[in-house]
């Protein structure tokens, strides 16, 4: 079994067409995407655990129920959130006009928005613009497909993976959207993922919900979450090979890893965000009490200040683990920047500080948090909070 | 029963005399403070639920036991929190140096400290000082004492009530220290409060833990819990008042009055805050449903950030209360700014923008959010998140 990194994002696996282009929801920027199989193919989805969901989340939930689609339509610009029942009408029409434009019953046609809450969709633009970009599709529409996805992202996040195994080779291809409201538990993004391994829909299912706990729900921008999140997942079986034994498991293996790096570049691209800093809580009683603490610290806004300031600040470290409600015995607790302990037994090591400093000077780096309690683990991505967090954010509609 | 607001801070009721001065922890600047009952006085205090205590946390919370105490020494620019044993060490001296130079029983002195986690205290500074502040504690001396626990605040937080009874008058003071790691929970902020009522310690205690809970409880500036909150209270009977019956209601009232007015200052000074938005949530189906969903709403840095860019957008608001976990039906959910209704039945009115967008120009105003589920209230004050949040925390230490 060999896993190699290919070009093509979601249309790097056979049998997918994928375009994007400027409908009118934005001014001259992408803001239409439509993904579509060539044959019917095996669906899986996870939505958002906010309790206001999008229209086109509530429709796209049910339609996956039946475990197969075709299509996928999804535009940037305007999340038809808080639009009510008008919202759900729109959400059925784009469905409807996409399944129309494709020719394939509506039930095929999973749906996707995300932008600005609360303002209709302009219809008629949409409308028009899904019929245009039906006839525009190609095998060679990945890129592009991630562009129109965007909103306040600064770069198209996409790619894709080819697994060679005993039966021959199949790929996984994936994008994402990402940038604001970014935060565990499917909460902040849209994101794409398809293949062309021939995989049951509950199968299906079960591996991306794996594939995103691991990957997509460890990444925390900012601690909102979004009302329209969703991963969804297409494997149409074109590469004429069966997920099952080996291959699925060299499937899940791929599927980790396409979403891992999606994930990566969500958080790469936080909002005003220079930095990626994974925190790794170990030590701790059980893996529930890691999390709890992983997560703590990871949207502490005085932790993320420090590390755009570069400050090997630890007292505001150990100040949000203690304020996680994880167990701690302050005494027991070990930091390190990297390879660097600034803090052991619970006391700093001023003599550390200089060696940490320049490691977080890097834009990337490891803060190792070790409760020396047990042996429960968790890890999650973030990043600093910047003056370009509050740009971004203060100025979003004006 | 009439209460009316007077001069002269913790220093207002009798029996009490206080001061500050520089020591030398911080660079020419007050950091020292000391205030002193003449005659024993009952003690209530109130603690940092982080499980990451400073040192003068763990020990004032020891001494307070008793349900007595005479003296609060208090420093600013060191918290001598994560300092092991050295710290409790260093704790102790503070109370046993208060002790000697105030000539009364360690168990009668409390202690405090607030600033950088993790560092020494300069103890020979801190002690040389102890001895020079005691001989120069005044009756006047509650403004200084308000100056010399200030850390990031950029100005001193400190007021009074005089309380007439038929019993005759008594008086209620109070200080406090805020601004960074601001959150409910009795987490980061000093304050204390004194009175010439005679009160038992028991019922002290009772009428400061619900005075608490309507005033620094609700209070955040950015959800960081810190390690050294503490609430004190002395209670010295030197107005030859008892608080039983009648006045002991009063007392209550105006122990919130103050309590109150010092979390608004000190939400008012929240770092970087250029505004005070008070969160109210009604309509709830319970009073927890609704301070979860209006803890959350507080917290969110999209909600924070829109309120420094002076946005009405609801949007924001709504996917805030839907992640807060709370029951919520979009449909019955309607959103105020003041009188301004900007969201009926889940849906936003476009033509309330405008007007909504003038009032969030003020520096203060209420957000009501109306659930229209049940009777649950709750209200929180939040302020804004701005680039000088992130300048003063990412440079904090440099």
């Amino acid at each position: 079994m060999k896993i190699r990194k290919v070009a093509g994002g979601v249309t790097a696996p056979q049998g997918f067409r994928a375009g994007g282009m400027a409908c009118g929801i934005k001014k001259d920027q992408p803001d239409l995407a439509l993904l579509v199989s060539e044959r019917e193919a095996s669906a899986a989805g996870v939505f958002t655990t906010n309790r206001v969901k999008a229209a086109p989340v509530v429709l796209s939930s049910r339609q996956i129920r039946g475990g197969k689609a075709r299509a996928i339509v999804a535009n940037s610009g305007n999340a038809n959130a808080c639009t009510g029942e008008e919202g759900l009408r729109d959400a059925r029409t784009m469905v409807e006009s996409t399944a129309r434009a494709l020719e394939i019953p509506p039930r095929e046609v999973l749906v996707c928005s995300t932008g600005v809450i609360g303002e209709p969709l302009p219809m008629e633009a949409l409308t028009r613009g899904i019929e245009t970009l039906a006839s525009r599709l190609s095998t060679q529409g990945g890129e592009t497909f991630a562009q129109a996805i965007m909103t306040t992202d600064s770069f198209p996040k996409s790619t894709a993976r080819e697994v060679t195994t005993h039966q021959g080779a199949f790929r996984i291809g994936g994008a994402a959207k990402g940038a604001g409201m970014i935060h565990p538990h499917m909460a902040t993004m849209l994101a794409f993922i398809t293949t062309d391994l021939e995989v049951e829909p509950s199968t299906l299912q079960k591996s991306l919900k794996e594939a995103v706990d691991g990957s997509f729900n460890r990444i925390t921008v900012d601690g909102d979450t979004s009302t329209n999140d969703t991963v969804l997942m297409l494997a149409n079986g074109a590469s004429g090979i069966k997920g099952e034994g080996e291959v699925l498991e060299a499937f899940a293996l791929a599927l980790e890893e396409v979403c891992r790096e999606l994930a990566h570049m969500i958080i790469r691209d936080g909002e005003g965000a220079t930095k990626v800093v994974k925190i790794a809580v170990k030590g701790a009683l059980n893996r529930e009490e890691a999390e709890k603490a992983a997560r703590r610290v990871a949207n502490s806004l005085l932790v993320k200040t420090a590390f755009y300031g570069e400050d090997p600040n630890w007292g505001r470290l150990a100040a949000a683990l203690g304020s996680s409600g994880c167990f701690l015995d302050p005494a027991k607790l070990s930091i390190h920047i990297e390879d660097v302990e600034i803090v052991r037994g619970g006391l700093g090591i001023p003599q550390a500080q200089e060696a940490a400093h320049q490691i977080m000077g890097r834009k990337e780096y490891t803060v190792t948090m070790d409760l020396g309690l047990g042996t429960g683990e968790y890890w999650i991505w973030t990043c600093d909070l910047t003056y370009d967090y509050i740009r971004i954010n203060a100025e979003y509609r004006s």
